[in-house]
């Protein structure tokens, strides 16, 4: 049982090389980590094969021999599936080991994962990130995370290379609890500045002077600083680059309908994120939803 | 007609002595300013004359001898009767003057007065302000400015007084543009960080961690940064002191009203606006209008 800090030349399966799991891999890799990777898709195991990593044909085999296993899926039932379905990495996972989800899953999901884990004395950590796939590559995300703060202790040089901000935010479920509540303001005030811009383009204001006076005042928000939703503002923004991601629109309506369903299950009420979920919704019933989630703004813009 | 800038001494008119306008007049004064004000309510004027200002019965009689008269009213009703009902400050002010409109009215109303004024040889800027009341004895507001450019340059250190930043946003009814502009997301974004709060708070996140990792994430917004909805977090936030204001929820649900009318009259949808604006007006509804706009919060959390 690693009852201190892992290092680098340990053991670690990564399950997921999507748009984000795959830089992280990578970051992994770099630091000296042993890794054996597994993805649906045979083209991502392909390329981080190519970078070092041994290959696994299943979450199982990615998992046997591992003192660490990470989780990066799109949603709860992949997650799910990649630890208890027939070829689930937990049949493979030794006492002792840890496991670390960092999809952004419901927090019921996360807690019942844990206990499973738990009873075959697997120590599982929810630990979701913030930041684009740019973070992901630079090792800059924040990673929220929710389980014992001992088991945190110890895997915190690994986590260490993937984010810039590490955070222990309570039990097991927390982590993705704080993720959800971010979610909810960024996608609800991406939405906002979406809504600002279309008005503002109709009133004739110039997009770039809309940008430095709101980024300065009481409209200022991290989706407007990073994401004004028209070209000849800001160079890195998705908008000069066809809303190229960045984070998808698909991916931020997922996280809505999380917090919705975890909201509705706690009797809370959402109404303006939900407003916000439905616009997103209508990304993906448009073709939009692998565009970066600033693209809602096209939804609200009317011709010149 | 002045056509150099205005100095300390020259005559100035204040009209609306209101949470804004009142430290924005004693600014002026204390610069040296020769102040006649006039309010609605007797005390208001009053309190200024004790301060040094000569007191005036009306708009009219406040204009009477003015170089540069400011408007400072809760919307285009009251400025459209200050400026031109029977007592108004138009029939008073001489050609060559300056009439600068600080309120946040509606840009049609803005445009439609600039020309009124400028029927008479009476040149007018838009000039809104974005910033709480202590922006505004301190001198920080961000004033955004519709109008002529060398009207402006005129009167610019007269608003050094008042802001930080002075911002040229394009001619008549660009100032009251980019303002509303700007309220569409802080308005948006309180109700995002009340929602977000209202589910963490039963999924028994800690406030002040939420505080924390929120706005150093993709959830990062003003409305977070400066009220937090909740007590213990930051001891500036309105949510410290049963939210005394701060900017109250009556104005922002009255500046959500313009923008929304604005947005329809150009045939813009703003659907989170529209959501956003029913519970600041659920507010009112409730006696929670004269409360800051982050007590929105208040109507979304359920008993723990």
């Amino acid at each position: 049982m690693p009852e201190t800090p892992v290092m680098p030349e340990t053991a670690v399966a990564f399950i997921g090389l999507g748009t984000m799991g795959r830089p992280m891999a990578e970051r992994l890799l770099a630091a000296g980590y042993r890794l054996t990777v597994h993805d649906r898709l045979p083209e991502a195991v392909k390329d981080l094969v190519a970078a070092g990593a041994a290959p696994a044909a299943s979450a199982r085999e990615a998992a046997t021999g591992a003192e660490v296993a990470i989780t990066m899926l799109p949603n709860g039932p992949h997650v799910r599936e990649a630890l208890t379905g027939p070829d689930g990495a937990l049949a493979a996972l030794r006492p002792g080991s840890v496991l670390i989800d960092m999809s952004t899953i419901d927090p019921p999901t996360a807690q019942e994962l844990a206990r499973t884990a738990s009873d075959q004395g697997v120590r599982m950590l929810d630990a979701p990130v913030s930041g684009s796939s740019a973070g992901a590559a630079d090792g800059t995300l924040t990673v929220m995370v929710g389980g014992d703060a001992g088991t945190l202790a110890e895997v915190r040089p690994l986590l260490d290379e993937l984010g810039g901000r590490i955070v222990h935010c309570g039990g097991n479920g927390a982590g993705v609890s704080v993720k959800l509540a971010n979610q909810i303001i960024a996608g609800t005030s991406m939405v906002a500045v979406a809504e600002s811009y279309a008005l503002a383009r109709r009133l004739g204001v110039d997009p770039r002077l809309l940008f430095d006076v709101v980024s300065a005042s009481s409209g200022d928000c991290w989706s407007l600083r990073t994401r004004p939703p028209v070209p000849g503002v800001l160079p890195s923004s998705p908008a000069e680059h066809d809303f190229r991601p960045g984070f998808k629109g698909a991916l931020m309506c997922k996280d809505l309908d999380l917090a919705l369903a975890t909201a509705a299950a706690h009797a809370v009420d959402l109404p303006v994120t939900l407003r916000a979920r439905e616009l997103y919704a209508r990304m993906s019933e448009e073709g939009l939803g692998e565009r970066d989630f600033s693209a809602v703004f096209t939804l609200l813009a009317t011709e010149d």
